[in-house]
């Protein structure tokens, strides 16, 4: 398997860049520099590669996506808010047809009606939910696993 | 009172950048740099301190809110189309827990269906639509009667 | 402009006669005396008449928006629970065709689903919620503001 | 047949009493009083009795609907905005258990949506929608009609 | 006023040929042929001329709605099921552009559900329902009425 | 407990005056009075004091509810048609926070599809209906019983 | 029993005459031919008579199914497309009050969501689908099963 | 009277076996046998005999129900989760024709919107909702009073 | 053909043991013996074998036709109650592959609304309903026929 | 290319007829008889042959579909007011399986909300809407770019 | 920490006892089997012990996680179709207060839509769903990390 | 006409810069090089400029409409993806009033149920969908003719 064979997309969605420093009561204390510090050394372990990215813009998530057409084997997603707006990143998701798995810290369910649904998750592998920072570690097993069979 | 805890974000959505070229019969012949001189004469009779941004993009009004986090104590929005759509914007606000004043030129109860729904409303402290370039002036003397509780 | 020219009627829908004597927490202390008594002072500072009426009966609403017909400029209404499920008010609204601004004490747009419909609405001017009686002085001075153009 | 036997009560909703005065684009230049003296005359053409009130309260309409039991035989009411949000009537009506017609003076179904439903229509005879003042005599034709089989 | 300019058509929907031989207890027991009588006699009283027309194809009630164009001035429809169902029918009326009264014999809203909403009713001048046969003469009269003005 | 303590407001909603002498297959033949006089006996022997108002007017059930603020220490309510229409009526029990529990003589639920949803029953203790007069006992009871706790 | 109570009306809808000619995947290989062939033999078996119609058009199906009030006892149909457009079928069925059994030669169930809703239906006595060719047969089963009791 | 016909069938629905022993604050702190011991207390004071029966399964409360024909009169039941998606109670309840009482320990209209709606309701004599315990004792009442009429 | 290649799982689901003992004006006077018997001449006339079972659980009916799976080869089943909740039986049925027919004694159209709804038909061939204890008979027929194909 | 194989039948719906005739604010001043003949030129320039049929009946519409079948390679057609309305015209161009291209003079999605739905579209190659008259020229255009692929 | 506090319930729900034998195309080729004994050596790996359940009623389900309470410290569930029907079980799982992780094999919001609604989820600490038996692996994982914070 | 007044806007929405490398089998193999190639050959022809931009970003694009009112005279969009969810790219288009058509290469109608409404196609003259590249090319020469007119 080559590098590029091995190289995940980590993208992280609108507001996820001020994780930790506000509203632990809802997403905890965690960074987002520790949510990558922590997906970094799960990749070495389960020996991939990641490049992480976050962006408060559709658009720019949509670039990424389609970036990562020319050097990654997989996408693992946390959308956030447009999980529940974005029929683009769908698109972007189902044209480069890279495996994807979508996560969310919070339990979406059992949060306001509308954001129970997915535009995202129809043309994704899977989604996790509900798992604060652990729903990125268990996405990214979940994703590698899938990749290996 | 600081410089800082008087400053105000003013934010001006999608196409307000038109206003007063276009479409006079709807939204008056106000310019948008008029509404912002007016802003100006009444935040020095309030005692605050305005920043102003206009933008077309989802992701740059998220940017920034998230900015006013810094250096600002509290946000006007007149987020226009974004009213309708972005989950984005309605999840930034609520991240920095800023004081948000809503404001629409139009009375969006009068026009079509779909723009009687806000995403940001239940977020704000309230909202005022109708008034035309007013609805930014009582708007502000709301957020800052608020700052002043 | 003649007194008749200058007089508003400011009308209170069913309950807020109760206004500061029930609920502070969630309605503010301030009683609906001074909620009219601070109107009263904005209008002499924006040389305006006020009439104030406060109802729990739709019909007396409607009786009332009538009668402002023969000597009244315009309506400043808080129409509280009608503004959900009253025709008549709006309709009396529409067939005086007096300039109109609705206004609440609470973000309507932040409780039950049910309050955030205002069958009131589309025949106003405009909408203010959210600011406690603040809504009322900004409503005043919006009403105001609509009837020197 | 007896006077009660020919009495039949004609029952205005809110706002009629404005007929006429206003918006004579929407409902014409007949006032009420002019709508009460066609129908009288009508009645006397007709042989039966009449008796008729308006009032803006649904309170009001659901006594006078009650008080018909006593002395008259049949109802012709146009509940106005009181068509799309009264329980109250229509069980009045239903109680009480005599004939009613069911006028308007505009044709409902071809204004805002929530006007074409009715309350009301389910418990009467008939309804007639759109014929301005001719409505209300079309109904008292049909409404003696009825009684005389 | 000439002969054509007093003409109007009269359409009988679907199934409405059978009035009186089936389901008295329904529709009563008064014929199709009963109704053109009664309406004859009222047509000779009011001074105008009828033309009837019964069928059950949605077609062929589009082909007489046209053919109205050449030679009479209004229309009374009874569109029967097709009240529910054709926007074929709607659409004639609407591009004929003559005064059309919707009549039915029974109380639509007093029946299922779908029977409530009426394609005809917003391109007609008014709707009368719930009479039996007396449903054709008053809105043969209100259609006269209309045409007198 | 003194007597203000002890008091219970019983209020009777639109059309209940005429319990009894309409439509007994419905209501059964027990009137107004009827209630009245078995709650007054079932008052006493649980050793509570009742206040009774009918009214078919909402406005006056609103009025009543406020002034039981004053000396009564509960509310026994059956708002009959306001039930379905009235958010006027649930403010005020709101408002007043005094326990408040919601009878009806048929079973709601077993009628039109409107009458299962009731605007009272989220802010009353508990609903109670289906049971004829005896729904007003069982109400009286579950009142008391809640007051002694 | 005489000939014409033992006569039963088939009638085909629209498009069920290019049965077998077109879509064989979906509609199978048997034409309407095939299908009558088999519904003959089967009614000799059952010793009743059948006549059969296909047609295109709402309203000669509609003729049709009058048209057996005068010399059949019974109806077996296929409305195909009409069946969930159709009130004019329905009404026809329920005015002439013939026994009718409705089937269908695909499970309208597992196909678009519009296919599951059927006007027919409630005035039918009973639906069969999904069986292809054997809907008829089992469906004139069925229609002489209930005309023997 | 015999035995059997006053025998009451009190059924217990999924969880309520839990009372009083988690969640002391929703459903409070009576255990269900210190309802059922209350049951019998409030039985012998009417004269009535009672069964009961607790079950998590639907099927198991179907067959209780059934069984109830042999030798019970009435059934008083909480059926819990059930109310709200079991269908195949509510055919049991309607087949038996045993006069049923449902009751609720809380307030089933102030909780998640899906448990307002009940299949059994419409099915049952009435509901009694959001008095604990009291619920039932009410309940037994209400169906005690019922079968002596 | 084998015996197991012959045989078909017979499935009455919930509340159906009560049959021809209960309410015979709605569902008639056979009793589910009197259905059993029938199906077993019809049957042996058609050469396959039957295995019977009713259930009020949910879980057994699931439980049955995973084990019709291992002699079985066909499934004939009256889900009753669980025709409209049970998506276990839907799973059931789609997991075991087993060609499935569904039927109901009354009409499922004609009924309340949330009957016409089957969870079950999208994964069976077809659904036969409304022809009382034929149904089974024909149900039997189509799914023996089904089988020879 | 045969002739046959070069045929292109083009339906025009209800009403179309009274093109240029009747509301050309509406619908502009061409009649149908104008387009045909752009038509023709366009047919003669594009190497394809047309035959042109318009009828206000849905059977005649159907009929003409299938008879497409004998000689015509594909269908343009406007289906007006039957576009909404027609799953019989829908499932005649499913059957026939000829490319089909559908056309509307008026912008449907800019008028009432019911034209916003088609049940043709899904089963049509595409959709061409709001240009008038040219909306037929720009059809053909598409369907004779589609059979030249 | 003890044994008992170390015990996780797995619970499977209806149908998945066939997994691997049927559907492979859907579920994969995995048995039940393989399934428990992947997660037994997870949680050998991760210091817990496993108690497994599978049953297709939903009260035995039921039963089970009541059961937990008395030694089990979490529940590992995937209820399958229980998730969109069943109540109860979440019901069960709110009394519990037990940490609960709802798994799914399949990407529930890539099949029917009812399949995207889960009546379990609101009271999960978290879904994961689309990932096949590693589901259950990432499941076990997500709660022994939660217990272990 | 001068070169500004006959240069054309051509606007590529999110995702379409992948066109011809990405699923061929949904979107076919002409890149976006290709349409645009294409366009430009149609637009000599046509005696029309263009301009042509793609962007994934929303901002973006309403910037792109905003800028074509200094030198561009129409527009020709395909809104992708922000078809479903763009208000603020309906707004631009309103504001601007500069005549625009909407085109998509796939056909909207017969995909996922979200995609048959568009934000766009009330404000646009008309909409083009189901061609593929020639959506572009029928798009172009639709705008054309409008110009000339």
């Amino acid at each position: 398997m080559t590098a590029a064979s091995r190289r995940i997309l980590v993208l992280h969605g609108p507001n996820l860049n001020l994780l930790g420093t506000r509203e632990p009561g809802v997403y905890g204390q965690t960074t987002l520099e520790g949510i990558n510090g922590a997906l970094s050394e799960l990749a070495t372990e389960l020996g991939v590669e990641l490049r992480t990215l976050q962006s408060n813009s559709e658009g720019a998530l949509v670039d990424a996506i389609q970036g990562a057409l020319a050097d990654c084997r997989a996408i693992l997603i946390n959308p956030a808010a447009y999980t529940h707006t974005s029929v683009a990143i769908r698109d972007a998701i189902a044209a480069t047809a890279l495996p994807t798995v979508e996560v969310h810290l919070s339990n979406v369910h059992a949060r306001e009606a509308f954001r129970s649904h997915s535009y995202i998750a129809p043309v994704a592998i899977g989604q996790i939910c509900g798992f604060g920072p652990d729903s990125y570690l268990l996405g990214l097993r979940a994703l590698v696993g899938r990749l290996e069979k």
